[in-house]
């Protein structure tokens, strides 16, 4: 199976209590397209500027994604300055330049719209809705967004949650989205809105998915994934694209995405989630092997298996 | 097996979302013994006033929680008001009037001497220190304390902390008393200090325990206990208290305390937390079966279970 990530390509500046970098790649599909490359083949559709060069590029064909769909604009790539302190679960943005990613209209190579699995990153609804609307053979959908979005678009937000078959977001994205303070009714007020289930990402405590009554199987409790706890935590961005890739990119690599699926790709999205944040950017994604993974989703399932 | 609880009866005005009560029988010994009470025999060492009647004992004796530790001093018992609002994760105190709870001194019956395990609720550390050593038979000691007595009496916490062995605090409390903000570091740290096992409560999200090297068996690696999504919280009052209630209860309840023990003890004080907080006041661990307890525990299961 492919998976096919939409979304954006970044270069960062990020300083956090570890230290500080300038400049490196970055960006939700980035990050989304070198985890789930571990499990499936990934495609990706972005914006660059021409300060995108083939160092860069080379990132992704390391790991196999079709690049195909990178488009080249004139102007400079989007940049995102961010700073952690001690509070690690919150970035400052310090700067936002969006540069070619205003004008940012996916296009869908041709090559393309076979891909099974789809990934729609945090970007404006519509164009997420769009996308989905061009994807005539895809099975499940994925889709992330945030504060931004559902604070100054709700209407074209809830038309996009009507396409998609899971939602991830974190617990202040649900109880914001649903207007609800308590995180299990706000989770069965976003079911209401469209996905067929929801994950909820917890940061360092792990995350949660909740089901729509009789969706993917019988049973209808919510399933939870812990999170280890790490000794250092260098650099948080983009550690929900991680997991999300993980989740995904999981999911594509099974012939049938059922309740058993969804619950092992839960723990596999916080298995990259916390290989994410060890590194400053994507360096510890791009160094990974399938055996430390796995090893890792034994850890995180041990963590609180009882014999 | 048998466990004592030294700490506070009190009687507490609560508001919530969901409603207001006045004068409801709280305080964390109660909150402690009653949910103990489900899984070993529980005494109690306190202090109430004239206030306290034979209603009150009553909820104790039909627990058969022994009271013959209840001192009843001239006055009116310690009473506490709390509000919370949509964040229920931190209660607002509103009044705290210690009445006779100001100069408890815990006195232990002669016949109190051999109880095997030992819980400190949140009091003055060196008071916690005192009935420490006066339990010669002791097997196993737990105990909790809070910012005020990290901040006011750290030395005299130090002292306390170097006589228990299992701590169980929630994360601000762990991060302040290490003075560290990642957790995993704080833990080693807070292990440093005295205790063989540490548990950190993180409210809604469950509990990890981290273990001294070597400690209750082999093996380094934490643990963690995950907890329901709740629909309800009525009232979050002495969630905590319930928690080390069902944690130190099941391990009084069992022929030695190793890591899988105390595993399983992690996810009974989930469960007892999770009841507590379902009603106001101690109303839902008054009135609970073992079974309805073991039914949760295995919704906990098989919430993190991967077949």
């Amino acid at each position: 199976m492919s998976i096919l990530v939409v979304g954006s390509v970044a270069f960062d500046d990020v300083t956090s209590p570890s230290g500080r970098v300038k400049n490196i790649l970055g960006g939700a599909a980035t990050y989304f397209s070198l985890a789930a490359s571990y499990f499936t083949n990934v495609r990706i559709v972005a914006v660059v500027g021409e300060d995108f060069g083939a160092e860069h590029e080379n990132v992704f064909h390391k790991h196999g994604i079709d690049t195909r769909g990178i488009e080249r604009a004139q102007g400079k790539t989007f940049r995102w300055g961010g700073s952690y302190t001690d509070n690690l679960n919150e970035a400052k943005t310090t700067f936002t330049d969006l540069n070619v990613f205003e004008a940012f209209h996916p296009q869908i190579p041709r090559e393309y719209e076979d891909t099974e699995f789809l990934f729609l990153a945090n970007i404006q609804p519509t164009l997420q809705a769009n996308v989905r609307r061009k994807m005539h053979g895809v099975r499940l959908t994925g889709c992330d967004t945030m504060n931004y979005w559902i604070n100054r678009t709700p209407k074209e937000l809830a038309e996009t949650l009507k396409l998609v078959d899971v939602l991830l977001i974190n617990d202040t994205e649900a109880k914001m989205l649903a207007g609800e303070t308590n995180l299990s009714r706000a989770a069965h007020k976003v079911l209401a809105m469209g996905p067929q289930a929801l994950v909820i990402k917890h940061g360092e405590y792990g995350a949660t998915i909740f089901f729509r009554e009789g969706a993917f199987g019988a049973g209808h409790r919510p399933f939870r994934a812990p999170a280890l706890p790490i000794e250092e935590v260098k650099d948080p961005t983009g550690a929900g694209d991680s997991f999300a890739g993980g989740f995904m990119g999981y999911l594509a690599s099974q012939k049938e995405v059922n309740r058993d699926v969804l619950k092992r790709a839960l723990f596999y999205g916080g298995v990259m989630g916390s290989f994410a944040v060890e590194r400053f950017g994507t360096e510890r994604l791009q160094s990974l092997t399938r055996e430390e993974i796995d090893a890792r989703f034994q850890v995180f399932r041990e963590l609180t298996h009882l014999e």
